[in-house]
């Protein structure tokens, strides 16, 4: 399944810029955490930050992979020109992002293993590139097998 | 004006708890900063977590006063009996935010200068006390007077 909005990052280049989100993604698994990355680049594709949740890592609730990525870029004075690039559906926490702060595209690595407001965004004018990166789909699918709760957690969802 | 859903925050517990947010907002217009403070609450009244709007003093994008609050605030493992107090309509990122992790309650001190998400979250089981604080207004007006490129920045508007 790939839904793309009209004027969405093309497949290659969005397929290239997931790889660093993947990275991300990575990397906090490595750390013992959640493994969700996201990365935001410039229209031409240069990086401007990159992050991944750090729920665990710094027992800080509020770093969610795409709000690390924001803060990792900077103050910048005009989103609609950037790329925000996860590796997951955006929470509604960073779909409020992203609507907020006017970023113009958006690139999901899956939304199989959990849909946030990424169709609400589109309504709303973000372009959205949506891939099935199974990559993405299995890490994402394996650590709420193994950690549920710690998922739920994230996600808001008590138990 | 008081709009009020039900199962809102009562107001003389909704006045009280918003005198934190508004130390919180006078303290961040104290440092130079954006004069926007919130809390989070649990739902006696009890303070798990205060901030303020740190753009400027942290040169942080991703500061908002509620998110400082919720990281203030911890991990915790239900956000359904808690209360989000914040000295202005929360913007769609902090509006997401509330969303996302269920927290119950919003009392929002008021949303004449700027108005985010609180209808939304209403409409999606938030019981919202929005109440129509003149210091808030007053704060929040000469800011914006002021300050216009910043407050600008703040939410996003691209001049």
């Amino acid at each position: 399944m790939n839904r793309t909005t009209d004027a969405a990052v093309p497949g290659e280049l969005a397929a290239r810029l997931l790889e660093v989100a993947v990275a991300e993604a990575e990397a906090g698994l490595a750390e013992g955490g959640i493994p969700i990355g996201a990365a935001l680049f410039d229209a031409d594709g240069t990086l401007l930050g990159r992050g991944h949740n750090r729920r665990v890592q710094d027992d800080d609730p509020s770093v969610h992979a795409e709000t690390a990525a924001f803060r990792a870029a900077g103050r910048q004075r005009d989103y609609r020109s950037t790329i925000m690039v996860t590796t997951l559906s955006p929470c509604w926490y960073c779909s409020g992002l992203i609507r907020q702060f006017g970023i113009g595209s958006l690139v999901i690595g899956e939304s199989v293993t959990f849909t946030g407001g990424h169709d609400w965004l589109a309504e709303h004018g973000v372009a959205v590139t949506l891939l099935d990166d199974s990559r993405c789909v299995e890490m994402m699918a394996r650590f709420i097998r193994e950690r549920p709760a710690l998922w739920n957690e994230d996600i808001g969802v008590a138990e």
